[in-house]
């Protein structure tokens, strides 16, 4: 399909929304709509998939009371607006479009809150990428380097091959917000792993000591809590070249939910978990553990830290053994650590000592 | 200068700090070190370079005082650690640096802020830039989208020569943290202007409208308050290729500050306000006036955005005719707005209509 053909593929899926309320009106029914609770309460594994999704409860949005009335009049409207906007091959921050309802009187958004949740709403009934309707995010690209090739289609539909690291500056590729294969084609690797760090002064200590290519892994900058594209951008590359995702973040709560959102998908998006999340990704560090057996220096654990571990222990994506010994471990320690915390031992630790020996654990060769 | 000649000339002006403690102390004197009060009633205009620097209120760091001799052991220790660092030609971030300390017993940093500010007041002793020590921030790298061509020195070595629309994907090419000659020159360009904007969203905009090839710009992405590297990439366009800067932000108070520390120098960084300062840089909007004029959907003000706004009529940068009236004129409105509210018109209206009329009021052709 080329990307003409699924954003018309994802109109005719709205207008079978809009086609739906209409019938409705038409037969004196009153309209309404359904959609999954999107909670923690309400996610399940998926065997299939080996991803979490969204689990059976419901919550109906009906005109049967006003809200429910206003938020199906935002629904057509932005149907309409996604319509015509396809139309004329254009897309939308969905900044953008909370501004565009400006115009709407009253199907106008109270809060972009509202409008980027009526989005993924429109993707849960539409079975579609919000990409596929033209909608993207504020979030700049993350950046990649490391021995792989893409391909890009570029906004001119001219096509353009960027080696990550023999073609880009010191700061390495830009992944794009829309990285479905009719805009980005993954092409040749001769890379082992990847290796998603969270902050961006570990990538560039990465960078800057060739880790790359003394030890052939792609390097992606995850950007604190990775954007839909680098979740998806990764994805693509565990699966189309088969290499083994490791992520590598600071040890605290907040890092181990960047984890979570990219090896078992993300409560607020777990409707696509299966594009997004990447099961076989393996934690690497920094774990309760490290703090203790690398001597880290550390800082105490807040009480949003506190509570935010607890609520991990009753999240059902970290229910195995390694998450609930750890997560103890560090409740229990009242300490968390950063990854850039092993400058500790001198710039080169983290390339020649930590991550080497990590990696070996886990059986890489290195 | 190549860069390590750059590097090897910094470690010479710090190892002359040092030096002077020693001698201080050899001779029995209490060393000191001397700084500039970095406030904003500690800044003037410089007629020379047009730009905002420290005007002449000094403090005095002294051994007299225990926390003034832990600054000077501070000191010392650092100027060890970059120079060992610069033997090893590798470059630390920010954070590594603070880490490091760990290792400094009684010259530990008790925090990142003090680190930070003790590598900006290196750079007012030494009168060398933190990138000439080696000494990078955690930023990312801004975005750039239009016809101009770069050459990068990377990691290995290699010169990389880089089209900023023909080379790189839609995302742009992302500005390295260090944009000094020996690292980055910039090639050719048959640009007409420079156009620096606040938001990822705008920026996004303006490429996918095509509006760098249709009007012949240069566009950067400010991400927010800019990084040196974006602010000194700016500088180098407008004085190596002789183009013009306009810079096209929110508007509110906060916004004006990123204009203000494009073209004016910025207060925390006044010591090297010729390197960093477009005194030529025009501000374009979103004024207090086209939120009237183009009755733009606005938010009230905070009373953080009111006091900002009055503490700006205080700030000598914006002591001229056009700040005063627009400061004023928000104040009685008392409302703000976003680039991106001009989508209430469409999503081609800032690049048909906004930025054509106010680009023609400031004189350039369209």
């Amino acid at each position: 399909m080329t990307m003409e053909e699924r954003r018309r593929a994802a109109v005719k899926e709205m207008m079978k929304i809009a086609g739906e309320i209409y019938d409705d009106l038409d037969n004196s029914r009153i309209p309404e709509l359904e959609i999954p609770s999107r909670t923690k309460s309400n996610i399940a594994f998926d065997e299939r998939h080996r991803v979490w999704k969204y689990g059976r409860n419901k919550s109906t949005r009906s005109a049967v009371s006003l809200p429910g009335a206003y938020m199906l009049l935002r629904t057509v409207y932005t149907i309409d607006f996604i319509k015509k906007m396809i139309e004329q091959h254009k897309s939308s921050t969905l900044r953008e479009m909370y501004y565009i309802s400006e115009g709407w009187s009253e199907g106008k958004f109270s809060s972009q809150g509202d409008s980027d949740r009526l989005a993924e709403d429109l993707e849960i009934l539409t079975k579609k990428l919000r990409e596929d309707m033209g909608l993207r995010p504020e979030e700049d690209g993350a950046r990649v380097m490391g021995d792989l090739s893409v391909e890009e289609i570029t906004r001119k539909g001219e096509k353009r091959r960027i080696h990550c690291q023999d073609d880009v500056g010191d700061s390495g590729y830009s992944i794009p917000y829309n990285v479905e294969r009719e805009k980005l084609k993954i092409r040749d690797t001769n890379a082992k792993l990847v290796i998603a760090i969270e902050t961006g002064g570990m990538f560039d200590r990465l960078v800057e000591n060739g880790f790359d290519e003394e030890k052939n892994a792609i390097l992606v900058h995850l950007k604190g809590q990775p954007a839909r594209s680098t979740r998806r951008f990764i994805k693509r590359i565990n699966e189309e070249k088969n290499l083994p995702v490791i992520v590598f973040t600071d040890g605290d709560p907040w890092s181990y939910r960047i984890f979570a959102s990219v090896a078992y998908g993300a409560i607020k998006t777990a409707h696509i978990s299966e594009y997004l999340a990447t099961p076989s990704a393996e934690f690497l560090g920094i774990t309760p553990s490290d703090i203790l057996n690398y001597e880290l220096p550390t800082d105490d654990l807040t009480n949003e830290d506190i509570s935010a571990l607890k609520s991990e222990l009753s999240d059902p994506r970290f229910h195995d053994e390694f998450w609930e010994s750890e997560i103890k471990l560090q409740l229990k320690m009242k300490k968390k650590s950063e990854q850039q915390a092993l400058a500790k031992y001198g710039l080169d630790y983290v390339t020649d000592t930590y991550l080497p020996e990590k990696l070996a654990e886990k059986g890489y060769e290195t």
